[in-house]
This record gives structure tokens, sequence and C-alpha cells, in this order.
């Protein structure tokens, strides 16, 4: 791992301009905070056997500030700019089992560090830093007991540790141009990733033939996915996970596949398309109706916009061209207040995309949300993950969509509160339409937007091409 | 996961079919223990955020009594074959966000329980029975919490936990059945996957492109990778994890791809090819050495054969082949008494497969090695994964080979070691041979043992075709 990450790191340009952005990062923090920091890359979870390990993913705040993907490593930094490694050598053994990896002391130098200690002075040196919590729960054990206090998880943090949380926020919320090339480079292969599905999908039988495909794409370029992959013909269903259904004509595909670079940074892209090559009439209304959100939701995207704004544009639009179709019924601003269209559309218009694909998340909403703002129990904003006035150097996802979701429709009390703005004999003519999304990454710039994935066709005449391709 | 399951289940055969493999294997277990025995299925472990999931493998020992992947589920077994299902029924928003999964009734019928209960009631249930840990340390401390006793690892049992360690071991040693017909299906995907790898070689750059080529087949037919793929150029690293490599015409490319069933069952396959599409004379010579050692390892696989004296044929095999070629001097029983072979072979001769691929070594040497025996101090044994005489209906993996390790070879003090024994200017005239293995997963039978995933040739000719297919 260590050789392919320097590997990479050395593809992206100098190993001094690796350092360099690593240091500009470190300086930035220091403004905001006046503490030490500790943060731990964290440690591979066993699969099944100890000896058969689940692959192996750094922590998003390390690798901010370290970097690359180290595997049981950490960093200590100090105010204004010191950078500590704590690392092992590796063993003749690992060499034997693992093959040769960077050394302590050529680790420091590709990351800038100031001085390298292996891991186990970290325990005279960790007390009195602040630190963000990893994942893995035995690890945060360990966390807990060097810095002599209980860590719960990153979404509880108290003292130094919300401060830090919140400084790297600051940091991590708009993004350099180190990161910014990152996230270029998982876009643009996120999109050759769907083109492969497109192409695929006419000549195979299952879900899981077109994301073999598209996975295929990603991990030849030596990426991982971001998330996993959702290729369904269920795409009512917003996070599926099984890929066993046969695809057939008249279906469907909603396609939510990205990946991350080797160096951790994330791309989130969705398509939806039609298994035969064609849009049936109906289908082609909806995927109309979520391309106008899309691109109304886009057209608004620019510094200083709420993003919440963003969010009840496509529910006005979206809940605009549902009436036009006949499907909801009434004057468009009151069904959105009542929150009609959430039927239709239960999730946020979309989240902050970085080294993780919702951004930070771990932090729960002290990322996505400005300070002092809570989460809505309006059923049509509850889910929303980001409310922020948005900020060049930003990037977020658009992701629109319709979905009949059964859940959501067929349960009597539910249909009753929408009883007077659904016509119910008019959506059963759409009953050849499950879930449509459409999800492009979006980087807030001085001047607006710039769509990193609009490269991606979002015309049907287009999608339909690439699928006959 | 569950609906995926099931339907997999079914096509395995009927439902009653997979409910009484399952009863068989109860009522075998409460012959040889008389106490209850409750199994945890496993939880999924957070990548980088709670939201975002690394894939979820459910713990070995749970599937071997319950069939299928269920998340977040325990089964409490008791004499003489009572089998009882905790499960949480899914709520509407897994509904909405993950589909529609099985009920706790569904499951029940599936495989075979006599009643079932909220994971709630297990608190209360749970007491008195032996389990056997799971991997993630997390839920084994709920798991310890549950049973008022202390849990360290699945490697280091105590009391009744370690007799019903050792009594799974004696069942799992052999393959019933139902676990043969998995393991088959294991095979047969594994083997297209390295005939894939194969043919795409000659079109491609880098290690990372056969590797996403060969899981491209496995992903496809809605299978898993058993464990990490090996596909590198540098096959002298034994588990090499690295893919990132540019692949040329002089290099050996070794390639450990295995599939994993839907259902968990593992296969395990290595073969070693040349990038060009021909092995260069030195490469091919190696290669029909270690294909000699291979050869006779399976010759000699039958019921009562002691897998030890397998691994000692097969060093007798390899150093037989080097002394032929010039690179090992002196008597060929000298030298493997000296583990002179060992410096090319740092590794067994193969292991147990089943639900692991490497079966059952969450369970430490209980699984591989006879009670009784213990790993041998010497260079040339200390690596074997499997010291039992064999049984008809155990898989076993065949994996000779022939590695220059630079960490074993350089280091002055080995090198001495090895003086008198290797021709080193002889050796350096195979310097384009950095590693070369073939594996084969091999079923013990009455009359002697059938090479599971035949179907792949290991005759360099052969091999040399698919390569230029």
């Amino acid at each position: 791992m260590l050789t392919q990450t320097a590997s990479f790191a050395e593809t992206n340009g100098s190993r001094v301009s690796l350092a360099d952005t690593l240091r500009k990062r470190r300086q930035k923090l220091f403004k905001m905070i006046k503490f030490p920091v500790v943060l731990w890359s964290g440690v591979r979870s066993s699969r099944n056997f100890p000896g058969n390990k689940l692959p192996f993913r750094a922590s998003s705040h390390f690798l901010y500030f370290a970097g690359i993907p180290l595997e049981n490593v950490a960093i200590r930094m100090e105010p204004p700019g010191t950078l500590e490694l704590y690392m092992d050598e590796p063993s003749l053994d690992d060499e034997l089992w693992h093959g040769k990896s960077l050394l302590r002391e050529e680790v420091a130098e590709l990351i800038g560090a100031n001085i390298a200690f292996p891991m186990s002075e970290l325990w005279s040196r960790a007390y009195s830093s602040a630190t963000i919590p990893v994942q893995d729960v035995y690890l945060q054990q360990q966390q807990s007991n060097m810095l002599h206090r209980w860590l719960y998880s990153a979404s509880s943090l108290s003292w130094i540790d919300w401060e830090l949380a919140y400084a790297i926020v600051q940091l991590r919320l708009t993004h350099d141009a180190g990161a910014l090339a990152e996230l270029r480079k998982a876009a643009a292969c996120t999109v050759q990733a769907h083109r492969a599905g497109m192409a695929a999908t006419r000549h195979v039988r299952f879900e899981a033939q077109v994301r073999a495909a598209m996975e295929n794409v990603i991990l030849a370029q030596q990426m991982n996915c971001a998330y996993n992959s959702i290729v369904t013909v269920h795409g009512e269903v917003l996070h599926n996970e099984q890929h066993y259904r046969a695809i057939n004509p008249g279906d469907l595909l909603l396609v939510d596949v990205g990946a991350e670079t080797a160096l951790g940074w994330a791309s989130d892209v969705t398509r939806t398309w039609p298994v035969s090559g064609k849009f049936s009439p109906t289908q082609r209304d909806i995927y109309e109706v979520v391309r106008s959100a899309h691109d109304a939701c886009i057209a608004k995207v620019a510094p200083g916009v709420e993003y919440k704004d963003i969010h009840l544009q496509a529910a006005t639009t979206l809940t605009y061209g549902l009436v036009q179709l006949g499907i909801l019924k009434g004057d468009v601003e009151e069904l959105v207040e009542n929150d009609v269209h959430a039927a239709f559309f239960p999730h946020g218009i979309g989240h902050l995309i970085g080294l993780d694909v919702h951004d930070m998340e771990d932090l729960g909403d002290l990322s996505g949300y400005e300070l002092g703002r809570k989460r809505s129990d309006r059923f049509g904003l509850k889910f929303l993950r980001l409310d922020r006035p948005l900020q060049s150097g930003m990037l977020v996802s658009i992701e629109p969509g319709f979905y009949q979701v059964p859940s959501l429709l067929n349960y009597p009390d539910r249909r009753e509160t929408f009883q007077e703005f659904v016509d119910w004999d008019r959506l059963a003519q759409f009953s050849d339409v499950r879930g449509i999304r459409i999800e492009n990454d979006v980087l807030v710039t001085d001047s607006g937007c710039e769509v990193i994935t609009g490269e991606l066709p979002t015309h049907p005449d287009a999608i339909e091409h690439l699928v006959n391709s």
C-alpha cells in the first residue's frame, strides 16, 4: 500500500507539492485552533478470520492532513504547523508476505513531517491533544486510553475535540487545488464507468452484470468504489444494494455508482436509463420532470445561495411537473408547503462531496448544518443533509428524484394524508416508473458553478443513444 | 440481502432441502456436545462514516448452521436439535432505504427454526450457552456481556466454548452434499475468472486491469471475492495486494484469485502466466519444476495420507527439480532435511477450504492441527497450516511455488546458511522468475481425490494458448 500510494502521490505532481499542500492545510488549521492534534489513520477489520481482512480505508480526517492512506499510523500536529509522524518500520516478515514498503523516514519526507517516531512513542506524547475518533470501535477505545478521556463517536464530541472538528469542517467545506485535482479524477472515472454500464445493459441479463461492467472500469483505473453501488430495477428503494434481479426490456435501471481515487477522494453520480434502450412515453414524461428539477437547481447554484433554497427549488419544479402531468392536483406552492412532493421525493437534494461521498458525515450535522441551524421536523425537509449558504470551492451533489415507494404511498393512513392532492388513477398510468434519479457533482465557483461530472449527458435522447451504442 | 439470499437459497434447491441440510448438521453437532449454543451472524463495519458500510460477511460458523447471510441476527441451538431464531423485524424506514426484506417468520421457515424471537429476547436466553466469538471486537464485547463471561478471541477459547469449537471442527473438516454443491459453484466461477484474466492480459497495461477483468466475472455471477485478489508481476511477495504496476512482456503474472458464493463458500486458485503469452526458457524450466511438484502432490492425495507428507513430497520434488536445473547442489534428501527448499518455497503446501478460504482459521490451529500436534519450529515446516491425516470429503488446496524473495536470499547471514547448497551464478540466470505458484482445490474422495478446479489447465502450452486466445 505504501509503495502504491507513494507512486500515486508522485504521479500527482512532485513530492514537494504534496508536502506543500499538507503544510498549507496545517497552517490554516492552526489559525483557528491553538492546541495540538493527533489523528489516527485506522486499522483494517477482519472479514471472516484474522488473516483475511476487509479492504483498508484510512480515516478521512487523517487523509486530509497526511495525504496518503497509510495503515496503522498516526500524525501529531502542533501550532503553528509542526507535523510528527508515528509509524512502525515494516518487519522482514512484512516484506516476505506483503512486499517492500516505504520506510518511516521516506514517508516523513513525502508528507513533510518534521520528525518521525515509532508508534509506541505516541503514548507519552498524545496527552492533551485533540482528536476525532475513528470509525473502528476497538481503535476508538485505544484512542480513549491514550488521551485519558472517553471518546464516544465523531458525531458527539465535546471540549477541544469539538473545537477541532469545527475547525476541520471550516477547512474541508471548500476544496484547495490538490483536492480538486483528485475530485476531478474521480469524476472522470465515474463518467467512464456509467458509459460502460449503459453500453453493457442491452447485452446482459442481470443487474449484477451491469454493476460488474461498471466496477471493472473503476478497479482497472486503480480506484475504488466510494460507496456500495446501486444498480437496480427497483429504484424506489433508495439505498438498494441488491443486484440479483433480472433486467427486462420494460424496466428502468437506476444506477448510483461513484469512484474514489487511491488517495480517497470521492465522486457520486446517478443516471437512470431504459433497459431496452428506449424510454416508454410515461417513463420519458417523468424523466423530463426530474431533469427539469435538476436543471433548475444547477441554474441556481452560486456562492451565497442557501442550499435549502435549492432543495425547495427542486421540490417546486418537481411539483409543477407532476401537476402538469395530472398526477398532482392544486396550487404548486401549496402542495410544496404541504410536503406532498416528499411522498415522491423523500430525500434531500444532495450533500457535500470530498474525501467522503457524504463529506464529513461522521461528524453528524456539524458538517452539513451551519452553526445554530437544526434539522427541520418537516417531512419534506428532515432528510436534507446540507443547510448552509454555498461558498466558492464547495462541491455538492444535485440529485432530484421521483419514486413510487410502496411504504410511502400504499399505507392507508399515508394515502389519506395525500388523498386530496393526488390523482391516483392518473398515477396508476405511470406504473412503469418505479424510481428515477439524476445526480451530478457540482463545484461552486466564483461566477456560479461547474458540473464536474457534466460530460455524462442527462438528455433522454443522449442516454438512449449511449445505451444503444 | 435477505431477499437476495432467499432467492439464492431457492435456486439451490427447494426450501426444504436447505432446512434439511441444516437440521442434519445440528443433529451431528448434538451427538458430540450436550449444551446449548448461540451463534451471532455479525454486523457491518463502517467504512469512513456510519452510513457508508463495508460489505457484510456473516460469521462462517453462523452460516454453517443458519445457511444464509443474515445481518445482525443470532441463532440458539439446543440438544437434540432445536433451532431458535433471534431477529428484529425490518422497519418501514428500512423498507424505504433498503427495500423489502424477509420477515422473521419467513426466515424461520426457510432455515427450519422451531421458534423465532426479537433480538432483545436473546439477553434472557443466551446464558449458559457456548459460542464462538465473531471477528468484530465491538460485537464480541456484547457477546461477552450476554454470556456473562469474557470472550477473548476465537483462537483462545476455553470451557464449553472450546468444546463447541472442537465439535464444529470435526463437522466442518469434511463437506456434506449441500456444502459441496456450493464449493463446486465457487470453483467453476473461479475457473472462468482466471480464463478471463488470461484472455485480458495481452490487451492491457497494468495489473489492475487484469484484476478488474477477473473480478468482473465474479461480480457478474453475483459472487464475491473470497479474499483480496493477488494479481502481480512481483509474485515473490506472497500476499501482494498491490495492483498498480505496469505489466511488461518479459514478466510473469502471478494470479491468486478466488470466488465465494453468495452463501459464503470459497474457492482458491493460483495460476502464473507469461504477460507476452510465451514463457521464456528459464521461466518454463522453473514452471515445470513447480508443476511436477503440484502433480506429485495431487497423485498422493487420498484418505489416510498425512497432509504433512504431501508438503514434504512437494519439498522433495521441488528440490529434485532445482538440483536437475543446477540451482541446488547436493543430495535431495539432505537438502530437504536442511530446509534448503524453504528458501525458495517459504510457505505450506496448502490448507483446508470451506466457508473460509483458510477454513476455520479463526479457531487457530485447533482446525488445522490434529489434537496433540503442534507447529514445528523447522523453517521448512512452521508455515504449514494443516497437519492432519486426510479424510474423504475434505477440500484442501495444493499450492507449491518457487520464489526469489530478496529478504530470504539476499541478507548476508541467510545467504551464508545456504552458501554450500546454492549455485548462485546458475540461479542468477533465472532472474526473470520472481515467483511462480500453481494452486488447485482438491477434494479427497474415497478412492483418492478430485481436482474440482481442474478444468483450468496447468500445462504451460495450454496456459500460453489461453493467454494468446
